[in-house]
């Protein structure tokens, strides 16, 4: 697929795909956690939230640009993700500000994980984009250290906070799979450049060590 | 009050909280503008309304880092404003999208009359910072743009509009007051810039009259 350009129509519907659902998930992103910074218990961690925040719609707004530039309405390429990621948020509301961290971490590594996967079949220019919106420059060092920080205030937090995480997962696949079911051409994408069926279970197993490892991270048991 | 400068404990302790009230302002509208674009009904509106947080959040930033370098904490300075702000908002919770707008927009509109209340007797660095931190760079006319079309869709929300306007209003000044009578410094400075009861009068009809025009532009009646 190294030689895959914008002008074959099925290659130039994956990426308009890719990078809508990639800038519509940071959009709500943004939305929802600054939605939790309201709850943060304390000035300085509502302003530190405020920041994530604002990282992820700085983020989309990359996503936005560089969709117009090579002639992607943005709004049209987001459109398809909408329900899955209202159905997303609506099951996996945070009790709080704490669950609302955990989730923005664990939605952003999931991006990330998926941005890898993708990769490979994808053309430089979009490689680029895609690596540049997922950077999300040392701020999920800062999530790490409030949550191990709150596991130590509260240590019955940990049990809740590790049902959280799984709920999280579960949720996060179960509408992957619902947009995978749902757009072809990105589908295409994975299976085109050479994903059997066999490849796809080991990418859903690699999708879930990496997030028990992110878990762990964060000192919980995924 | 042209020589005054930070090196004057009750000029620092009102520029302290002429910041952090503003600063705090910025903060809670770019959260509350995040929210409500959560519920608005378009991608593309979504969108802008996000954009018009991220302004909020760009200059709620500058507040905090001028603050830090004239040796303000920040949060501190921010710390009294907490409680009026959570009352505002309390009392004043859109419903809707478009009551965010119009919030959002009176709100702005408020915190613009009040810099140009206070700017004659700040220090040069003081009011430029004000300025930039209340430059909307015409985000308004977007407001008002969308606004006017809201109306031309549904005429009957004139009315209910036109209520909530007043409303904002009164809360508002009722906040502004509960601050003013708590915060000896802050009014010293206007009181102390040879401002008598007889201009503190004028001065909230200038902020109603301004009001009422800002209303007019929404093709409101205040």
């Amino acid at each position: 697929m190294n030689q895959s350009t914008l002008e074959q129509p099925g290659y130039r519907a994956a990426v308009v795909d890719l990078l809508g659902v990639l800038a519509y998930g940071e959009l709500t992103a943004f939305i929802k956690m600054a939605v939790d910074s309201d709850l943060a218990p304390s000035l300085s961690l509502k302003s530190s939230m405020a920041q994530l925040a604002n990282t992820e719609f700085v983020q989309y707004t990359e996503l936005v640009d560089h969709m117009r530039s090579i002639g992607i309405d943005p709004d049209a390429a987001m459109l398809p993700f909408v329900a899955p990621f209202a159905a997303y948020h609506e099951r996996t509301r945070p009790k709080g500000w704490l669950e609302g961290l955990v989730k923005a971490f664990v939605g952003d590594g999931i991006a990330k994980d998926f941005y890898r996967e993708v990769s490979a079949f994808v053309d430089e220019d979009t490689r680029a984009v895609m690596a540049s919106a997922l950077d999300d420059a040392g701020e999920a060092d800062f999530v790490v250290q409030v949550v191990r920080q709150a596991l130590a205030t509260d240590p019955t937090a940990a049990g809740r906070l590790a049902l959280w995480g799984r709920r999280l997962m579960g949720e996060a696949l179960s509408q992957a799979q619902a947009v995978a079911v749902d757009r072809d051409a990105l589908s295409a994408l994975l299976v085109g450049g050479g994903v059997d069926l066999g490849e796809v279970g080991r990418m859903f197993t690699r999708l879930t060590d990496n997030h028990q490892k992110r878990m762990g991270r964060l000192g919980l048991t995924a």
